[in-house]
C-alpha cells in the first residue's frame, strides 16, 4: 500500500448535486396529502460506480430488496435513484414488489437505461399500498426536470416527519486534484444505530471503483449513520446509497483513499447528526461517549444502552443531572466492569467517581443540560482502551404526541 | 415423584400478612418529604424458610448485596425484611453498605435475632445517601408496632411513583389442608422483564423447605414478574422475596408442589399486572403474545421487542391500529421468520396475514385499542409451538413528565 497524501476538506454549497455529473429533481405527485414534495429523482449522466447499505430488519421493504438485487446484478453500478416519501411500500406483499420494480423500469425508460441501473427507495407509513398510478407519471415528469442546483428541493422531497431538510457538501483538495462529496438524508423516527439509518444519499465526483466505494461507504457509516439513535427502532426501509460520477477526474487509489473517506465522513457525520437533531420531538443533541472499556465493541454497547434509555433521555429532557440512571443503564448493558472504578461526567463535570456520588456540582451540570448540545461521558475504568460515541436526543412529550397521532 | 393432588385457589383478604405467622408495620420516618409512609417492616414469629431473586444489573444496590449474602449465610432462612422507600441506597459506596448492614442489625436487635436473619430492601432515587439517623430509630418504632392486619399500610409504605398500592392474597385448599399465600409489590418505573422486577414480597403459611420455596419462587416469577415491562429498564434494586411460616401445618411435598406454585402464581400475576397497570404514565395494560415460534425463547424475544418498542407503545396510547410497527419490531428482534407467514391481531381482529395488510377492519381494531386492557398477538408461522406473553403498558406524555421532573 502506498503512502497516504495530505489533503484538506472544506464546506461547499449544493448538497447532493454539488459533485459534478449529478442532477436531481423534486416534485409533488400526490402521495402526501399536504401537497408537499413527495418524489425525488437523483441521476448521474451515465451508469457509475454505486454502493448501498440496507436495513438489517427481517421485514425489509420491497424497494430495499429491489435496490439490493439491482446492485448485485450490475456489480455495483447505478444511473439513478428514484425515491417517494409519504408511503414506505413495506409489508405490501407481491403488489409492493411489482410497484418497486415498476418505479425502476419507468425511470429507466425515461432515462434510456436498463431497469437494473436504477435504485429505488420509499419512506413513510408501513403497510399502505403505494398509489402507483400517481407515482409513474411523476417519474416521467421528474426525469424531464433533472438539473443541477435542485439539491435543496431534493432534501425536502424525501422528508416525512423531519422538522428540517438535511443537506451537506464539501470539496476535498488533494495533490492529485479537487473532488467533491455531497449528500442528503432523512430521518426523524424509527432510528436505531445498528445499521445504515433511514434514507441517505451520498454523491462524489471522485473516480473510484465500486469495491473501494463500498469499502469507504461502510467505513464512513460505522461512526456516523450507524452511531446514532432516536428511539432504538430499526426501520423496514433504512437505506444508505453512494454514487461516484468520476467527473472530477481524480482517481482514488490507496494513497487517496483517506481523502475520499474524510470527505464521506464529513458529509455523513453532518447528515447523521442532523437526523438526531431533527429526531421526533427532539430538543437536544446528546453525545454519549464510553471510554476505558475492554474493547470498542464493549464501549459501543454501553454507550448505546445509555443512549437508548428512556430514563436517561427523559432526565436530559428535564435537565436533571440524574447520573444514577446513567450508571444503572451501563449496569444492565451486559458489559462487565467494577462500579468502584466508574466515572460519569456531564461535560467536564464529574458526577460519580470511585463508587461515590459527587453532587456538589450538580447545579453546574444542570446548567449544561439546559443547552442544546450535550456531552455525556462514562469511563468504565477497566484499564482497556475501548472507546465509542453514540449520538442520541432527548425524549419529549412531543415524541409521544407525534407517534400517537401519526396516522390519525 | 408422587401424583399431584386436586386443589382450589380462592381470593382472600389481608395482603402480605394474610398467611398466618406474619406481621407488619408501616410508618413515616422522614425520607419522603411528602410525609407519606416510607418504612415497612415485615416479620415472621421465628426464622423461617426464605428465598430471593435479585436484579441482574451490574450496579447492584447495597441492600441487594446484603440480602443475598444473608440468604446464603442462613441457607435460605429469614425472620424479617426491613424496607425503606424514597431512597434506593444505590451507588452510595461503602457508606451505603454500612447503612444497609446497620438496618439489618438494628432490626435484629429489636427482634432479638441475628442480623443475618434480616433481609433489607430500598427503593427510590439512585445515588442519594440514606439518612440513617432517621432510619434506625424508625426501625425500633416499627418493630414495636408489628401486628397482623397492617397489610394495606405495608403496600403503601413501599411505593415511590406508584399511583396505587399493590396487594393480593389467596387461600389454597388441598386434601392435606388449607394454606394461604399473600404478597405486595411496588413498581412504576425502571421496569424490565429480564428479572425479578422492583420490590416484591410473597408470604405463605405453607410448610416448605428453603430449596422447594426457591424453586417455586423462580417458577412463579418466570411468567409473572419476569414477563412484564414498563420501560425496558432493569433497576439497581430489583428484589423479589418469599417467606414461608409453616403456620398452616400443611407440609408441601412433591404432590402438593403444584398447589403451592398455583398460589404463588396467582398472587405474583396479580401483583405483576398491577405494576404494569400502575406503570409511570400508563393508561392501558397490554398483553403481547407471540405464537408459532420455533421455541418459547424465540417467542419471548419477539414479544419483548414489541412490548418495549416506543413506536408500538405510543401507537397504542393513541389507539392507532398501526400493525406495521408491530411487524417492524418483530423484524428487528433477531428471530428468523418468513414475513409471508406472519399474522398480526388486535384482539381477534386480523390486521396482517400472508404478507398482506387487512385494514378493512381497522376501525374495529381502533375501538379495541381505546379500551384499558388490550391483547396483541403475532403468529410467526414457523410451524413451531413456541409461545410467550409479555405484559406492557402504553407510553404517554405523562411518562416523560414524571421522569423529566422526578428529582426536581
Amino acid at each position: 500500500m502506498s503512502e497516504s497524501v495530505e489533503f484538506t476538506v472544506a464546506p461547499a454549497e449544493g448538497g447532493v448535486t454539488c459533485p459534478e455529473g449529478f442532477t436531481s429533481s423534486a416534485l409533488h405527485v400526490g402521495i402526501k396529502k399536504s401537497g408537499a414534495l413527495d418524489m425525488m429523482l437523483l441521476a448521474c449522466d451515465t451508469s457509475v460506480p454505486a454502493a448501498g447499505l440496507f436495513t438489517t430488519n427481517l421485514a425489509r421493504a420491497a424497494p430495499v430488496l429491489v435496490s439490493r438485487e439491482h446492485l448485485e446484478r450490475t456489480s455495483g453500478h447505478a444511473r439513478a435513484i428514484v425515491t417517494n416519501s409519504g408511503c414506505a411500500n413495506a409489508c405490501t406483499g407481491t403488489d409492493g414488489f411489482e410497484h418497486a420494480r415498476l418505479m425502476t423500469s419507468e425511470a429507466a425508460a425515461a432515462l434510456a437505461c436498463r431497469p437494473e441501473d436504477v435504485l429505488v427507495a420509499s419512506t413513510g407509513v408501513i403497510g399502505v399500498k403505494l398509489d402507483i398510478t400517481r407515482v409513474l407519471p411523476g417519474i416521467r415528469t421528474a426525469a424531464a426536470a433533472l438539473a443541477r442546483g435542485h439539491g435543496a428541493d431534493a432534501a425536502r422531497a424525501i422528508m416525512t416527519t423531519d422538522p428540517f431538510p438535511k443537506s451537506c457538501a464539501v470539496t476535498v483538495t488533494t495533490p492529485a486534484g479537487t473532488f467533491r462529496v455531497g449528500g442528503t438524508a432523512k430521518g426523524s423516527g424509527m432510528i436505531e444505530p445498528d445499521m445504515a439509518t433511514m434514507l441517505g444519499y451520498l454523491t462524489t465526483d471522485a473516480d473510484v471503483s465500486p469495491a473501494m466505494l463500498d469499502r469507504a461507504l461502510r467505513a464512513a457509516a460505522r461512526d456516523t449513520f450507524n452511531a446514532i439513535t432516536v428511539d432504538g427502532e430499526c426501520s423496514t426501509n433504512d437505506s444508505l446509497f453512494a454514487m461516484a460520477s468520476g467527473a472530477s477526474g481524480v482517481r482514488i487509489d490507496d494513497a487517496l483513499y483517506p481523502a475520499l473517506l474524510a470527505g464521506l465522513l464529513h458529509v455523513s457525520r453532518d447528515l447523521a447528526l442532523g437526523i438526531v437533531r431533527g429526531g421526533e420531538g427532539a430538543t437536544k443533541l446528546v453525545a454519549v461517549t464510553a471510554t476505558g472499556a475492554a474493547s470498542d465493541d464493549d464501549a459501543r454497547r454501553v454507550a448505546r444502552t445509555i443512549a437508548n434509555s428512556l430514563l436517561v433521555k427523559t432526565a436530559i429532557h428535564g435537565a436533571d443531572p440524574n447520573w444514577g440512571r446513567i450508571v444503572a443503564s451501563a449496569g444492565r448493558s451486559g458489559i462487565r466492569f467494577d462500579l468502584g472504578s466508574v466515572t460519569v461526567r456531564v461535560g467536564d463535570i464529574v458526577l460519580f467517581e470511585d463508587g461515590l456520588p459527587h453532587d456538589e456540582r450538580a447545579d453546574e451540570a444542570e446548567a449544561l443540560l439546559r443547552q442544546e448540545s450535550i456531552a455525556i461521558a462514562i469511563d468504565l475504568g477497566t484499564g482497556g482502551a475501548g472507546t465509542a460515541t453514540i449520538w442520541t436526543c432527548d425524549l419529549s412529550a412531543e415524541y409521544v404526541r407525534i407517534n400517537g397521532e401519526y396516522r390519525t
